[in-house]
């Protein structure tokens, strides 16, 4: 007989993101005609720019006449897109070839090939509350996982020495908590990786989102890196791609496990597991990474941060102590009276039809946390806001 | 430290269609100013249809404004694809739920999530020559494969029924040897996959240039296969979408192992290994399936035919007997003289500059044997059939 997975066979429940989806869909179905306000999973109010949406027009274009027609693209990428992804970082002073960029569907997307790559006996560290992808592939591939909390206040920690690890999750600035990693934190991760030979599987979704000059906003700018690190982009949050896909991932030349590059390994799973990403799409993804797309999706970016002011005054007003919504478009907090993040979830959902993330989603430590999006539409915010105010104030 | 998966560890050779690349870009790199004639991977000469790109355009002008903009798209594809695929398949009276379709990136993006969802212990029958990522991709997951011969006009066998199997790859019409299974050998492997509880991974990616109206064209019209077979389906091939991405799966309701109803387990699968397919993408798939874009696809399919006609009357005049080119746009023969693939790849990109695909990249059992694509231009086509017979004259 044809068995079943060992991961399937064993998990009976839906993804943490999938339960939260079918507690709205069931109210929904409960209340077909309640408007709701959902500040929960990552949805995006602003539209694609309009740099990424005649790149993409042109792309279909091109595609319908036999001259410029384009088959199959390069697994790892289209050059041209490539290109653009080294020059932006270069322009960074982060020294990265083209060669080093490899364009994926999306952060997700990145992040489930590379985890292929590894054995089945690799020792895995999340440090939690995160995004809560990093454990379903691990489980998905067997993997040990050890967790570490992040600090009280949402900080990444110093690593534990005596603590073994061979692929380490970092996510900076953190979803959900919203603390992005100085030099010195992200220095002594990078230490203790060469040390052991680890690989720190770096997301940095929310790079754009860092304000501060001072903090890093790629792990490649830390000195021995590139001997440990591969860093995971993704257009959905900085671009509004969330429903176009596009991502990518950054392997320096020079990181080898059992002798082996991996960049020489990862192109090879690319081809064997995709047949590259859409044209159209990676042409949409080159012109976001242009002057007048960077400029377009800044406007985008400001209005994210101007709701997710309109939060931290509300969350202040309440005295409920936060993190996030400075270097990234979320906040997370502790719910009132010891409620857990589903029971807010659901009192919120039934009471004032705001959609939240409770905290359990990021894992064990994320327990009786919750988590708000700033990226919906400034009014709906405000309205949001309001009922939330209302909500908590009377409890 | 970060061990390597042990598939990545093991082989230190390039995929089958790498190695042709390789190849070629040697070749490039020598012979910089030389026109090749491409006529081994699948790449097409024909554009996209109007339809499609139409809708291409337009989702991208939806998605730059905020009234009509769209975010993350269902894990298992938009609704709206999901009924057009549905639709298409009710027409040819198969009967298939719009839940019952799953929409991926393309064929190999389904393919290799599909081949997640099972155990390692599985033992995998494949029927070659043939698509070599059914092998690539059990290799991946470390099962044991068992390689069972086409008959030696290319068809499909009846199945071994003192052979045990838990997964069976059957591509049909047959990638390279051009064979469309009939519905009495398709029944044979369905009752045989019934017996055994195994599961029949069906690629149909080329069913579309099937015209034998007796021959069947989906495993679902071949009664019992819905408890037994998921088909596999790509926009690449019949609508151009080579360089678009574009795929579905199909997985019958009732096909359970383990207990488990497949088609939940690949609903969550998708979640955690992709955030969905690219609206923009999907609005371009919806359009192809319209009477439009049937009609529009249609005149690509002929063009595809004309030249597979020549690719067999060059074939004939050379007395080499071959397979293909009637329900599949490649053609496939022995190589004269007892010659490789290989050897008859080098001397005629050497020589004449024509790109073939060397048989020994389908398995085994394609030693010795040689593909040729009617998917270029009809002008290139034409070129290199008057290039090819040249070459195979003269020796």
């Amino acid at each position: 007989m044809a068995g079943i997975h060992r991961f399937y066979r064993e998990s009976a429940t839906l993804s943490p993101f999938g339960q939260v989806e079918e507690a709205i869909a069931r109210y929904t179905s409960a209340h077909p005609s309640q408007k709701l306000f959902r500040m929960g999973i990552g949805e995006l109010s602003q539209p694609i720019c309009p740099a990424a949406v005649n790149a993409m027009k042109q792309a279909a274009i091109e595609l319908s006449k036999a001259e410029t027609f384009r088959g199959y693209q390069p697994e790892c990428g289209a050059g041209f897109l490539r290109r653009a992804i080294a020059s932006h970082y270069q322009a960074r002073s982060i020294p990265l070839s083209s060669n080093e960029v490899f364009v994926t569907s999306g952060a997700t997307e990145g992040l489930s090939g590379l985890s292929d790559l590894f054995a089945a006996d690799c020792r895995v560290q999340i440090v939690e509350p995160t995004y809560p992808a990093y454990a379903l592939l691990n489980r998905l591939q067997g993997r040990e996982i050890f967790r570490m909390a992040c600090l009280p206040d949402g900080r990444l920690p110093l690593p534990d020495r005596s603590c073994r690890a061979d692929l380490i999750f970092l996510c900076s600035p953190n979803n959900p908590t919203g603390a992005a990693a100085d030099h010195t934190t992200l220095k002594a991760w990078v230490d203790y990786a060469n040390e052991q030979e680890a690989v720190i599987l770096f997301d940095a979704a929310y790079e754009a989102f860092v304000t501060d000059p001072t903090l890093p906003r790629s792990i490649l700018e830390i000195e021995g890196a590139r001997s440990c690190a591969i860093e995971i982009g993704s257009l959905s949050k900085t671009a509004s791609f969330t429903g176009v896909r596009l991502g990518y991932v950054l392997i320096p030349h020079q990181l080898k496990r059992d002798g082996i590059a991996l960049a020489d390994r990862f192109r090879e799973h690319c081809a064997i597991r995709t047949n590259g990403v859409s044209y159209i799409v990676q042409r949409g993804g080159e012109a976001v990474f242009t002057p007048d797309g960077q400029a377009q999706i800044r406007r985008a970016l400001d209005i994210y941060r101007r709701n997710a002011s309109l939060w931290k005054q509300t969350l202040s007003s309440l005295s409920l102590p936060y993190g996030g919504g400075t270097h990234l478009p979320f906040l997370f907090f502790r719910c009132p009276n010891g409620m857990s993040g589903w029971e807010l979830f659901d009192r919120l959902l039934s009471e004032k039809q705001v959609v939240g993330m409770p905290g359990e989603v990021f894992g064990p430590f994320g327990k009786g946390c919750f988590r708000l999006s700033a990226l919906s539409s400034p009014a709906d915010t405000a309205e949001a806001a309001q009922r939330f105010f209302e909500a908590i104030n009377k409890l």
